[in-house]
C-alpha cells in the first residue's frame, strides 16, 4: 500500500513479516523525505518505526490506547492512522501538529509535549476501563530519557497501588536529547550488555558493545553474566511489582511482535524493554542523533543542515557564562538534559568538574542548584521557559524562600513557533512575578544581555532570572558593566513629549528602530521585577500616556506591575497594555502567530501611532 | 545531663549504650510533655529519637550535615543541638520553628517544609564538599512516605551521575501521614518481613508481623526467605548504584550505631534502611499515629485531644462531595496522601473503588486526574494550597490545556499559622490566575461553598478550583443551586452610595457582619476568575470608590484582575488593594500574623472607615 493511502492501521493485521519490514522501509523513507522539507523531529521518529508498526500489528487502535510520551516520536503512528497526507503541513500554522493531539485523530487519546506524563496518563485510562468493565489495552511508549523524570517514577510506583493493568514500552536508546545520565540509565545499560551475547549472534554486537566497558563486560565469564541475568529478573521494575520483558531488539519486527503479544496476554502490568537506535536508517542521524533530534529542512543526500551565521541568544548567554567560569571557580552550571539546546557544549567540555547534566529533571536540578548555592557558590541554571513550569515549587519553596544566588537562564522565552502550545514560553513571567526575592530581567541586545548576566553574577546575590528568546543576534565580546537591579533606561527621551513606549528584550530594540526620531519616549524596562520606581514616578509627574508592549501572557506581566504601582500612587496616567489573552497558542511560525494575535510589529506600530495620535 | 542544659551534641560521644538509652527516654518524655503544651508534630518525632541520637553519636554536626526531609521530625535534633529551652515557644510567633531553619542554628544546613527535597539538598552539599576537597559527611534523613515523591527519585537516580557520596537514612515507618502506598512501599514491606526472623528473635515480632500476610510469609520455608534476602542485595537502590544496609531496628541504639559507622566508613553513597514505629513510646500515638501526626495541645495522662464542635471547611467540602458521589458514579476522588488532612475518610471508606490515595505525589495525582477526567469522569482533587505548587505544570500543561473536568479543592488557602512560610497558602491565586481555562472561586459560607461545588461538578465543565481556608464553620445540608460561573453578588447595596467593598470567602462574610447597615456597598466576588464584568461595568458607570480586601499575595490576585479590567475600560475609579506584599511570612498564630501584616479585621475596619470617610 502507498503510504499516503493508509486510512486506518487495521490493514497491517494481514501483513506477513516480510511485508511489515518493507512497510517499515517505506515509512522510514517517507519520514526522511518529508522532514527534510518541513523540518521536525527526525532521529527519535526513525528509532521507533518497527516498534510502532509492531504495536499496531498486535493491538487495535483506537480501541486500544496508544500514548506516546512527549509525542514528538509519533510520526509512524500518525502515518498508520491515516495522516500521511498531512505531513506536508507538519508543524505549520493550521497544519498537523508535531505531537499527538486529541482534536487531530481518535487515535490520539492523550496529548503532551512535556516528558514523563505517559504512564500517569495510561493509568488514568486503565483505571476508567476497569471501572467501566471494559477490556481494551492501554500502552505508554516512553523513552529512557523521559523515565528519569520524577513524574514517571511516581506513576511507576502507583501501578501496584492502582491495581490495574497498563503496558509500558520502554524505548531505550540511551539518550534523552543528549546522552542519558543517572543510575537507572547505567542499570539499563548493564541489562543490555548482559544480554549482548544473544543479540550479538543476531549481528547486533556493533550496536550494543561500542564502549570499552561494554567490550570488557562482554568478555566476562558466564558466572558474572548469570549475575546480571539475575538482575533482570529482580530489578527496579519488578521491585515495584511490574513484570519485565527484555531487552528486545527494537528493529526486529518478529521479536517485537512476540513480546507485545506476551504483554497483551499478561494479566499484570508489564514493562517491555525495547532497545532502539535513535536515527536508525539515516546515517547522519545515526551518527549524531543529538544534532538530528529536531531539525529544520535539510538535504537528504548530503545530510547537510542549513547553518545560521548569527548566534542564538542561548549562545550569547552561554558564551558569557563561559567567560565568567574561566576566571571564577565558584560558578557551577547545571542543566536538565539541555546541553545542546542551551548551547552548553563548551562549558561542559572545558569545565567538566563544574558542569552537571541531571537528565530530564527540572525539579531536582533546581533544588540541587539551591543547595549548591547555599554553599557559597554561584549557580547558572538555564531551563527553557515552558519546562521551568515543572520547577515552580523548587523555585518558590527552595531557591526564592532561602534567597540563594542562582542565576536562572530562562531560554526560549516568548512564542517559540512550530512546537506549539506545550512549548511556548509565555507563562514564566506570570508564575514568577509573584514570588518574593526573585529578580526577573531581559536584555535588549548582545551587550545588555552580557551586562545583565554580569550584574546577576557579581553585583547582587538574589535569585536572578534572565529571559531570552529563541532568536539570533550578532555575538560580540563587550566590556562588562553593572546594570543596577531595578533600573530602566530611556532609549529615547523627547522634551515635553507626553507619550511613552515601555518594553523590554529585543522587542524594545525593534520598537526603537521603528520610532527612532519620532515624537515618543522609549523606555527599556529591562527589569520586569523589580520595576524602576524613580522612572515611574517621573512618568506620573509628567502625566505620560503609556503604551506597554509585551508578547507573553498579559495577566501578571510588566504591565501588571506598572498598573499596580500606579494604583498605589493614585496615578491617573492613561496606560495601554498588550500581551496574550488568557489562552493557549497553537503551533506555527512565530511571525504568523504574532500576526494572528495582533502582536506583530506592523500591527503594533499602527496601534501605537493611533494610540498616541502620532500622525 | 538535663535536657535543657544541652548546648552541643558532642557530649554524646562519651556516653555508653545504657546512657544513650536513658537519654532517649528523657528526650521522649520531654517531647511528649512539651508538645502536649504547645502542640506540634508528635508521632513522627517520637519515631526517630534513637535514630537521631545514634546519628549524633556517630557523626559530628555541624561539620557533618544533617538534612531532615520536611524537617518536622527534627525535634530530637533540635534538643541535641541546644534548643531545648526554646520548646516552650515552639511554632509560636517569634518562637522556634517546627522545622529546620538556617537562621535558627548552624546545625540546620538546609530547610524545607515540603517533602522529598532532602536527597537533592544533600547532593548539593556533597558536591561542593568534593569540589572544596573537604571530608565531612552529608546525611539525608527521609521517610518512606517522602521517598514516593518524584523529586526524591530524581535525586536517587542522580547519585551515580554526580559521583559523590551521600548517606541516606530511610526512616521506614510504612506511613506518610496515612498508611503509605505504592510498589516501593510494598517492596520495603517485603524486605522487613524477610528479615523478621532475626528481628523476632529480638522480641520485635509483634511490631513487624501484624498483618495476616506478614504472618503467612513469616511462616514460609527458608527457601523463599532466601529469595527475599536476594532482593535485599539486588534491589531498587542497588540497581541505582547505591549501597544498601538494612533493615535495622530503629529503636535499637546499638544496631543503629553499628550501621551508621558502616555508612561513615563507606566510600560510596549508601542507604540505611531503618525500621521505626511512628509514635513510639506514647501509646495513644503508637496506636493511631495518623491522628497524632500533628496535634494541638493535649492531656498526657489520658491522651485526649481537644475536640472541635465546629466543622472544618475541608469537611464541609468533603461532606458535599460525598453526597454527590453517593448519587453519581462518575465522580472519582484523588488525594496525594491527605485522606486525613482533607477529611476524606468517609469517601474512601464508602467508595473504595472510586477513591485513590496516590501517596505524596502532587504531580502524578494531578496528571492522573486529568487523564481520568478525559474519560468522561469528573474528578475531585483536593490538595493543600502550598503543596499544589508542586503540580503547577500538571495543572497548566495537562488539566488546563486539555480543559478537563477536574474540581481542584484548594485546601488550607490563605495563612495557615504555626507551620509557617513553607505552608501558608498565599501563592495559589497568583500562580493559577494566569492559566487559561481555569475557574477560581471561594465560598463565603457553608451554603455558598456547597453551591459552588454543585456548580463546579454539574453546571460547567472547565477545570474548577475552589479555595477554602483552614477555618471552622457550622455544617448544614442545604438545597443546592447553581452560582453561575463569573457572577458576583451584592451582600449589601445602598442606593446612591459611592463606596464599595469587594472581597470573597469567609472574609467577605466577616466584613458584612462589620459593615451591615453602614453606608457602604459590599460585593461578594466569589469568582476570582473569571470576574463579573457586568457588576464591574456598573461600578465604573456609578464611579464607585472601591476597597478590595484579600489576604494572599497581592500581585496577581482578584485586585489585579479588577485593575486590569478597569484599565482596559479606561475607568477612573479609585481602587484600594490589600494583600500580602511580595514576601514570605513566618510562623505564628494566624490572627497575630494578620495583625503584623495590617490585614486583621480590626485594622481593615479602621482602614475602610478612613478610606471611605465613613465617620
Amino acid at each position: 500500500m502507498r503510504i499516503q493511502e493508509i486510512k486506518d492501521p487495521r490493514f497491517l493485521k494481514k501483513y506477513n513479516e516480510k511485508e511489515l519490514n518493507e512497510l517499515c522501509t517505506d515509512i522510514r523513507k517517507f519520514i526522511i523525505n518529508s522532514v527534510s522539507k518541513t523540518g521536525g523531529h527526525l532521529a527519535s521518529n526513525l528509532g521507533v518505526v518497527e516498534l510502532t508498526v509492531a504495536l499496531h500489528y498486535v493491538f487495535t487502535s483506537p480501541y486500544d490506547k496508544f500514548i506516546f510520551d512527549v509525542g514528538h516520536q509519533s510520526y509512524t503512528h500518525k502515518i498508520l492512522t491515516g495522516r500521511a497526507d498531512k505531513f506536508n503541513t507538519l508543524r505549520q500554522y493550521g497544519g498537523m501538529s508535531g505531537f499527538q493531539k486529541r482534536d487531530e485523530s481518535i487515535h490520539d487519546p492523550f496529548e503532551s509535549g512535556h516528558t514523563s506524563t505517559s504512564i500517569a496518563a495510561a493509568l488514568g485510562f486503565a483505571y476508567v476501563r476497569d471501572l467501566n468493565k471494559e477490556k481494551n489495552d492501554v500502552i505508554a511508549i516512553i523513552g529512557d530519557g523521559s523515565l528519569t523524570g520524577g513524574l514517571a517514577f511516581e506513576a511507576l510506583n502507583n501501578i501496584e497501588n492502582l491495581n490495574t493493568k497498563v503496558i509500558i514500552v520502554l524505548n531505550d536508546n540511551s539518550m534523552s536529547i543528549s546522552k542519558n545520565v543517572g543510575g537507572l540509565s547505567k542499570f539499563l545499560k548493564k541489562i543490555r550488555i548482559s544480554n549482548s551475547y544473544d543479540l550479538a549472534k543476531k549481528g547486533y554486537k556493533g550496536v550494543l558493545i561500542k564502549t570499552s566497558i561494554g567490550t570488557k563486560i562482554y568478555n566476562l565469564s558466564s558466572k558474572i553474566k548469570e549475575k546480571f541475568k539475575r538482575k533482570i529478573n529482580d530489578n527496579i521494575f519488578t521491585n515495584l511489582d511490574i513484570d519485565y520483558i527484555g531487552p528486545i531488539d527494537g528493529h526486529n519486527i518478529k521479536e517485537l511482535i512476540k513480546a507485545f503479544k506476551k504483554s497483551k496476554n499478561s494479566k499484570k502490568s508489564i514493562l517491555i524493554h525495547v532497545v532502539t537506535k535513535k536515527g536508525k536508517g539515516y546515517k547522519p542521524a545515526e551518527i549524531n542523533s543529538s544534532t538530528w533530534h529536531g531539525v529544520g529542512n535539510f538535504d537528504v543526500e548530503s545530510g547537510s543542515l542549513k547553518k545560521e551565521n548569527l548566534t542564538s541568544l542561548s549562545e550569547v548567554v552561554s558564551n558569557t557564562v563561559y567567560e565568567f567560569m574561566k576566571k571564577d571557580k565558584s560558578i557551577i552550571t547545571i542543566t536538565p538534559a539541555m546541553i545542546k539546546g542551551s548551547k552548553l557544549e563548551k562549558i561542559f567540555q572545558d569545565f567538566p568538574n563544574r558542569s552537571i547534566d541531571t537528565g530530564i529533571t527540572e525539579s531536582f536540578a533546581t533544588t540541587l542548584a539551591c543547595s549548591i548555592a547555599l554553599n557559597k557558590k554561584k549557580v547558572f541554571l538555564p531551563i527553557y521557559s515552558s519546562f521551568l513550569q515543572r520547577a515552580y515549587d523548587n523555585i518558590n519553596h527552595d531557591i526564592a524562600r532561602m534567597n540563594t544566588h542562582v542565576i536562572i537562564g530562562i531560554d526560549r522565552a516568548g512564542l517559540v513557533g512550530e512546537d506549539g502550545d506545550t512549548h511556548h514560553g509565555i507563562f514564566d513571567i506570570s508564575f514568577l512575578n509573584s514570588i518574593p526575592n526573585l529578580v526577573i530581567c531581559m536584555g535588549k541586545d548582545n551587550e545588555e544581555i552580557r551586562n545583565l548576566l554580569y550584574t546577576g553574577f557579581y553585583k547582587q546575590e538574589n535569585p536572578f532570572c534572565i529571559r531570552y528568546e529563541k532568536e539570533c543576534i550578532e555575538f560580540k565580546k563587550s566590556a562588562l558593566k553593572e546594570i543596577k537591579v531595578g533600573t530602566w533606561e530611556y532609549l529615547q527621551k523627547i522634551k515635553t513629549c507626553k507619550n511613552t513606549i515601555i518594553s523590554y528584550g529585543t522587542d524594545v530594540s525593534k520598537l526603537y528602530d521603528i520610532f527612532k526620531n519620532k515624537k515618543v519616549n522609549i523606555i527599556n524596562a529591562r527589569y520586569i521585577k523589580p520595576i524602576d520606581k524613580e522612572i515611574l514616578k517621573e512618568l506620573i509627574k509628567t502625566k505620560q500616556n503609556i503604551y506597554v508592549y509585551e508578547t507573553s501572557i498579559r495577566t501578571n506581566s510588566l504591565g501588571t506591575n506598572i498598573l499596580e504601582y500606579f494604583n498605589y500612587k493614585n496615578a491617573s496616567n492613561k496606560v495601554r497594555l498588550t500581551g496574550i489573552d488568557n489562552e493557549y497558542i497553537k503551533h506555527g511560525k512565530t511571525n504568523i502567530l504574532k500576526q494572528q494575535l495582533n502582536l506583530d510589529l506592523e500591527y503594533i506600530k499602527e496601534d501605537i501611532i493611533n494610540y498616541f495620535k502620532l500622525k
